[in-house]
């Protein structure tokens, strides 16, 4: 299905002739491809959603994001991202890709493949972390967001035990679209912002911290008890997750 | 502080002659006022985020949310919503406001007091459930996206052990600018919902269930790690946070 | 106690002169077998229940396997199952074992030794997945419905998030006896087959992902929780257990 | 769509001249009827799946059940189960129904609407419990199987503190089609039966205990571990669930 | 033993004729005396601690409480505070006590007996809420240390998603000799107050809050996960431990 | 079977002509009877085991308790002790006794009905309380123990955050053959006593406490962390089994 | 404090001229003996409580071990059980202790160091495992109980899922006086030999197992709630406190 | 800022020409400075709290560590302590350092840079442990306590189930100005010290311990429940915080 097959589509959608669940289905069901045996790749959501492809790299041998990152490349896909790989793993699909350029960043274990995209969302996304350590979760968002379109400000180490840090950046928080807030320990990061902030936030608790913080459990439920308006959560450590849904927000029109 | 007031500043902050720090916390300090010993409101609210003010309910007395909001109202404060409030508590309310209408939902367990807004979103939030039971907290998402300004779907008792009832709703789901999930038990509504729907979904786990389902941890989780992307979660019956969110997300222009 | 034996015995029970219960416990106790001072081999298994003999081989040591592997077959045992193995061992049981074949599968981290059995299942038995991630789990139990004599089909890679991807496979699961579906993360790929599927579905939840996946946990309790009728649980990466419950239903005559 | 239409649509399968997927969904699709705003009643199923109707009283207001069991009736469906019923619930739908008879049991909380069917399963479905406070459980699964047609044998105070209670019923183990097994507390009988008989076995954690069964949970774990093949697990206190996987075992032929 | 004796005692220890645990065992050992069968009062604590005597009621019948508290009386204590006990409880302890005045607070849960002391802490006790359903656990903490000689300043409702709220109280937070910082939800005030703090801070965690809040679980780990130095943590719903904790280190000279 | 039959029973298994496994088993099958449909008592277990026999009366109805007490009776029991049983309940089944008498203590929620045997136990039972809440759990390791014919020596309140409260009861300590300790909240106690005691001690967490004792979870990881040897436990609240195994070691010559 | 001394002490208690608590006192506080800086050892306990010493060997040093091994045998010990030690530091020990032979096993990781005692308990101590990945547990349960004294005889791989290899052993089983029952997954096993036994049942839970088992958690909740009597429980694979316990149990007289 | 400049502000706030809140917020918005992109180092901290500096090492590169510690230093600075940090990464800062001395200690794993303050603390802090394994977090705050300018008394393996051993320290006990008391397993040692200390304790549970010690779990909720009074926790393992909060409480004058 190409771009005229699916203006047709949309076409009959609009006169009636076809239902929306139909068309819906349609476009959904036609352009799965399987990869070897162990993946169906899903060939027109990036038409469809306006995104570049992603590949979650954890539990996937080297040689199945390989074979999954060529075979979107060759279906006319122009940016794909990979989360959660290691340096080596990215080599080794670099050197598999020939020519295509792999960007891949140690801090976020991220690979992007293919050109970068210019931005295109509404304004800004602010990625912000309590403390240092949280850095490479707020990366792996940062990365997202900005593969996906945005242009990303980052608020790095303004936790708050230290509430002037945060403070001292009233002006980038005022002005934001979207804010993901990464923390772990305690996780109040997202509840401080939220009651600053006029636009939607999404925490994101990390699995840094010891003893009762649990891998993240602590930090977790500490932002979905947040009595701060505006404020959802996603999993622990899922900077992917928050920077796909800051993305999706800052797109809207 | 009033219109005029918030514009001069406004103006200085243009100017650079105050940086939009000290103008940002001016704003926010001003206008709170200590409502007995009990509370402190923060009357600039509405103005300055757009929305109508809203008391939780839960864990307060009659007499002090009758005076919270009469303290609003005096302020200027059009609409007031009350959530997690009792229908004896709304009736006392409603009395001591004198005339001021009140609208009790006995379902949501929610009270409008004032007049309701005019839709200001830019398009539709839908607001889905798993099951019949799900439907106080749906309903407490519904009553707040609407009196937060939105026009509202709702898609009632769609859940994934039936997938044919959700399909013969596409059209509602692919036209949603953001989708409201309520779900108990296995708490998988967000995901499917997530998968076919290319706008934000807010995940809303029910403590609907019994035995393994823990009040809703179960949903909870299952909804944290949904691999659907565009997904996020808020806490367990948080009916009111998700419909907040949305109307956030559907205000964005 | 062979076949004839074990006719004589029926026999008597039939007729009264023996009661089913002394029957049973004859029939249990006679042929346990001590395998050095660690294991006690129960030999009429395989007769008795008509399946081939498994080792868990998990939290055993080489020798162990080996001798019990060796004890099994030398009481007339044509294949034993081995799971939870590593290629190490797997390769030092094989040349223990002097001209017995052994067939090794990384994936699964199975062991058939002997030969092969010819389907006797009634129907077909479907193995399902939500993401490629879930496959080792999966092959597990795919291997053991096989070597419990079933035909198997596999469904991999058709997770909810992308619920067209299972929806064009409705004549796989219409057609199946029994189904294994098989997920990590939110785990709701049995709730939506068993809301298609006619014939019960046995959920494997895996330990696939990472933060608020809790290892399995949040899989699990989302299958536990299932709104499906027809679904029952096994333990977390339990891909033996559901394919030996897959096995026994499918052979139900 | 009566069982002429449902026929040719079969037909055209086999023809080739449909789809198997189409077909599913068009028979999934079409008997839906919305039942005021409250559910959406799947009309069809009883006809596909070969079983009557069954309604979850719990969260569900009384005039709701009602409404949905004449919705049922009106329809054609000859048997509704409802389960977690009161009997002040079920006297009023009783009322409600005019002529058609309503059989309520106390101890199981359930509700049999109109006429029992005949047995048409295969064997006999046991249904056995660790104690005497595992009955009321335990007899939601024998109600239920019996009104999906099965035969049942009951087995109660069998647990495994006594073990000889249980070995003194070794033939209704032995001849069971498939057993279910109810218990609190250690939750061990399952495991003692799953090595004993040579049929499935669904196992039914109760929430009968205290202190450190965590209202079920210990029971939950204990039976998800069960070192006995073929045994899987439904929810806590889940009789219906475990009732309607037996019959589904039971009738497979 | 009485003052004189207790000089004595202190006497020869200074002189090294008797040892330091010897003297302190002798000093714990001897003042404890039976109450009926159920209670042993230890009567020297009040000389030797310097603190009026305690009794936790919740668990304790009417008669226990009168009890323990006439003996306390009778053997000179001035003030005992009576925590978790309820008003008809309070209201017969009242009579029972003949003469003796009992101060009731029916937000606090809490009745004093006797006279209240004066201050003879060195500075003051502040107490915060981050909301208004924290105050019952807020007044126990403050009455505690009140009763314990203490001035107390109460800063109720002050929670972070509001931070101007705190901020506007920076005098009051800088010039307390000891901060006791109530809150439930997400639990982060403590984190906040222990940064622009510098004294310690004892963190209340509340069981005000519901879904993933797990009755305070939430709030009780971001406490004991604060990156802010200074912040110790008691019990959920513990304002009596906060309110002594607190006691004892504005007594310290 | 009588004494007659048991004494046979027994030379044939010293003579070898009965194996010792058959001969157990026939003594433990032979003397189920079945009460009702709800119960299968096993009538020789006082015999056998050379103890009263017990109702455990949560979870059964009055007339089931009445049923399985009045079966035991007319089987030669002398005495019964019914736990978790209400003041209500024993006065039904005191009436429905006629004669034989009844002794309900309400603190332990326990009937004894009867006659009270005559100490056999070789020394002293000790039971020890943290605190005067504790006592009701405490009371039923007692009676219980009292019932299976042991000396109870009772040390209630000596928790240990008064240490000298339990120095000062050594000798009671030093000289008992077993120990049950009964503690809430922090669960030290049984750590305490076992580093004091030579004999064994029996660790009962109770559900004594709020937040986060968890309903008694936090006393029972506690007492399982002990680091004192000659320690084990039980569950929560359960002073039946405390009881019962101090007896059984007491009663070991 | 020699024997002399110790009788001399006891005379006087006797005679009335020293209270019981002052003598235990007395006892307890003289021997200890601080090893460096990092260790206080007790060097009366083997007298006082009649066995020998035992050093926990997880989380000290090597060097640690020698010296507090080295200063038990100066100080009179005969018999040193060294637990969790590995087999380096085993080798460690022995050279370091000069002639003192020292016998390690590699299954239980335990050391024994010096002469084995003759068995002085009064019966034997059955140690039953379920299954053979509990074995390392069980024997160090079985080596503690040798090395304090007590004839042990092993019953390993009897699970509940084999209830015949269990009642295949019921002589061993009657004629304890006091098993250790061993078992990880779903530990049934102490229920069920309860139930069977008529002495004291000490149960251990296992780590074994995988998933639901949380590492030995299953089985842990599962062993306390155990509904047979004369079952108690010790910590997760703490196979020396079990044994511990049974010695203390078989050396009442 | 320097110290003229803060003393002009104070006065203006003496004065009353700037607020309390307003000054303390240029105090603490004024010295932050941007360490790289990856921390925001607080110089005035030393100066408004009267402490040394410090850095938690854990997960930060030693590039990082280097990069704080030597703005610090070159901001005026003369004691950091930096904390979790391994001997390899020590050995880099120290190289990198020049020559400004730093001590690590392997136990506590520590590093001191600069100068060791000399004792300005009132009194002194006790450090207690209950066994030999839990001296690593003992070391962590006594050295914290040390370099924050407090005597400190070290009272390692004094664990409650030898409790002479604890009793014969009393002098040390009861002379404290604050007790930092470290246990893992049961935990139990801060309530027995709390009921026989009058100083504040803070307890530090540690994660020492196996099985269903859940990492340090037991202890903490051990420790939260304790019945003594004056006894706060801080989170597992953080011996850090401890020393820091018994340092400010012994710095209060």
């Amino acid at each position: 299905m190409d771009k005229v097959e699916l203006n047709e589509l949309l076409r009959q959608v609009a006169e009636g002739s076809i239902s929306p669940e139909a068309a819906a289905l349609q476009l959904k069901t036609a352009p799965i491809r399987e990869v070897g045996e162990y993946a169906k790749v899903d060939m027109h959501r990036g038409i469809r959603q306006g995104v570049p492809e992603v590949i979650y790299g954890s539990g996937k041998t080297r040689e199945h994001i390989l074979g999954i990152a060529k075979t979107m490349l060759e279906n006319g896909q122009k940016t794909v991202l990979v989360t959660r790989i290691s340096e080596e793993t990215a080599d080794f699909v670099r050197e598999g890709l020939g020519g295509t350029p792999l960007d891949y960043n140690a801090l976020a274990r991220t690979a992007v493949i293919g050109e970068k995209p210019v931005p295109t969302g509404v304004g800004t996304v602010v990625v912000a972390t309590g403390g240092t350590s949280d850095i490479p979760v707020a990366e792996e968002a940062a990365i997202t967001a900005e593969v996906l379109g945005n242009r990303v400000t980052r608020l790095y180490d303004v936790g708050v035990s230290g509430i002037h840090r945060l403070l001292s950046h009233m002006d980038e928080i005022m002005s934001a679209r979207c804010i993901v807030a990464v923390a772990g320990m305690e996780g109040a990061l997202p509840s401080v912002i939220g009651g600053l902030a006029d636009c939607p936030v999404i925490a994101v608790p990390t699995s840094v911290g010891y003893g009762a913080s649990l891998g993240g459990i602590a930090a977790l439920l500490s932002m979905l008890n947040s009595c701060a308006s505006g404020v959802s959560v996603v999993n622990i450590d899922n900077g992917f997750g928050a920077g796909y849904m800051a993305s999706m927000i800052n797109h809207l029109k």
